[in-house]
């Protein structure tokens, strides 16, 4: 498979409608470049509404064994209920965005075969501990890249025409931070963050497992990143970008970990990037600098580190309110008002 | 009158209630301070959901006869109808954010009499040219101020818990510079932008019309800038925020007309801003040095330079779903969630 082509065609006819609309050529700013984004990709000219999809892949992380989190691994199952009952931030965010919202087991320690309302497709029982071994094997890794890409495929099925994929996973982000350092081409001191509230000396512990991790990984080449320092749910949310962009499904990145999977989906199939819109810049440590890798710029800063899709979810309001002006608002010519008295730059 | 006092006691609790939520503490960054941000005025821990009504103040500026904007006075008349037949930007945005609109005559030079739909409260056809001679008498000014704080209370009596203004008028952006300028002690060269779109040669030529407006108002007190080189909109506007403090109701500022109505408000009431959000930062140069006159931090960057209310209107589902998350997750102790497994700063 490959990735599906956008049409700069289509992209310029969107910009060229945008400045016929009662407003200075222009004056919307971001909302424009957003607009048309979702032209070139949806293939019109005046984009549809967003239906808006988003999973959460929860999965847990050996890692934890050497102190790297603030809360135990037991918290990724509590969380997983948590979501099912409807009390987690996502819960309201995909409420509030009027998107549907599935949560799989892709790894998670706890036992959670006798819960209803989750996809169980558990891989292994948590990953390595990356510290001193791979997080998965090759076929791990493949399983969990299957099960992102299963619930993309059934995501654009039932009509989703905007993916979101959130994570949730204690220890989540000393994983992302060793992917995001190695992919990135970044130092640990620059990428390693507070995660969900480690102290400065936490942080400083989180800091060493990362360097001692990557030099573990040091001569192995950057196709085993994934695998060797990565996780269960960010391998099936890598999976789940990849198979996004191969059905031309546009999707919004949420923060740290979400840009940790996008750059090994983009390790995989280099043009993946293109069908991604960056949500927010997290206030996790390195999240800026993925971004940078991917040539990706963030639309809002809202100093958030929830994870969960939580930073996705929230801008999808802005997403629509854009295609709605876009297809909505009056032309000059529609409305009867005065263009622009002369030829002026503006 | 004075302003409403904010009830710093309960936006403690609402902070303490905050933090039993499931999430890491302060993990929804900015969310969490607008959240608290509404206990703080509402005086509720938990605030009621927002319930938002937008004004549109349109006024003419005798200022563009010195062909300061890329546009000529009739489209403010143009525009009013575009609003009437839900054909603006602000139309869309408002329908978005399910806000009620009003449109308001404060000052159009176009005879709008026979229009229905709008409220007509035309002080004068057009204000003076700033640069020769007052925008407003006293009397006008006056009046212009009072139409902007009757459609507040207007609002607040049919239940508004959240107000915004917006503008139109061609040539507004001039009248703004001068009194950005005035009020927070900048050089026309920093706070001069583009308005609606003239060129280089267009804005040099604004520059120098507010440098010599400024000289000629050098030696008349700050009470007088909003009179002397404000506009009729503006005036109106800064009116509806007075009211809308007093009353206890918060607002959220648009770009950098509702800034410069901001700082007049502030010149005749000085705590206002404690009722004030700032929702982005416009394209609009000099805007950004206003907020931080005001000191208000806006809460996205999208490049927008529209006016209407729509920078205000774009954000208001995100401080709904700040509201939200507050009021709707579940707490650590419903959720049966493990909290820290120590005591860490985080």
């Amino acid at each position: 498979m490959t990735v599906m082509q956008i049409d700069g065609g289509i992209e310029a006819q969107a910009r060229a409608y945008q400045d016929q609309l009662t407003k200075p050529h222009g004056a919307l700013g971001s909302l424009e470049d957003i607009a048309c984004w979702f032209s070139a990709r949806q293939g019109k000219i005046n984009p549809d509404d967003l239906n808006p999809h988003i999973v959460v892949f929860a999965g847990d992380h050996g890692v934890c064994e050497e102190g790297v989190s603030a809360y135990p691994s037991v918290v990724t199952g509590e969380m997983v209920k948590n979501f099912v009952r409807g009390g987690a931030a996502i819960n309201v965010l995909s409420h509030r965005c009027h998107a549907s919202l599935s949560v799989v087991d892709v790894g998670v320690v706890s036992d959670l075969r006798g819960l209803h309302g989750i996809v169980h497709a558990r891989v292994r029982a948590g990953s390595g501990n990356l510290l001193r071994e791979p997080a998965m094997s090759e076929a791990e890794c493949a399983a969990a890249i299957r099960v992102g890409r299963e619930q993309a495929r059934l995501a654009i099925h039932a009509g989703a025409n905007l993916l979101i994929a959130g994570d949730m996973g204690i220890g989540n982000t000393t994983a992302s931070a060793c992917m995001i350092c190695r992919l990135a081409g970044a130092l640990p001191e620059s990428v390693v963050g507070f995660g969900t509230g480690v102290d400065d000396a936490g942080r400083s512990l989180k800091v060493e497992v990362v360097t001692q991790a990557l030099e573990r990984i040091s001569e192995i080449p950057d196709a085993q990143v994934l695998r060797q320092v990565g996780g269960l749910e960010i391998a099936a949310i890598a999976g789940f970008y990849l198979q996004a962009a191969e059905s031309g499904r546009p999707v919004v990145l949420d923060g740290f970990i979400a840009a940790a999977a996008a750059l090994a989906a983009r390790m995989i199939e280099p043009t993946v990037a293109g069908w991604m819109l960056a949500s927010h810049v997290s206030r996790e440590h390195g999240h800026a600098l993925a971004l940078d890798a991917l040539e990706l710029s963030a639309l809002i800063d809202f100093k958030m580190r929830l994870g969960e899709g939580s930073g996705a979810a929230l801008v999808v309001p802005l997403l629509q309110s854009a295609i709605s002006l876009h297809n909505e608002m009056a032309t000059f010519e529609s409305a009867g008002v005065t263009e622009k008295t002369d030829e002026q730059n503006g």
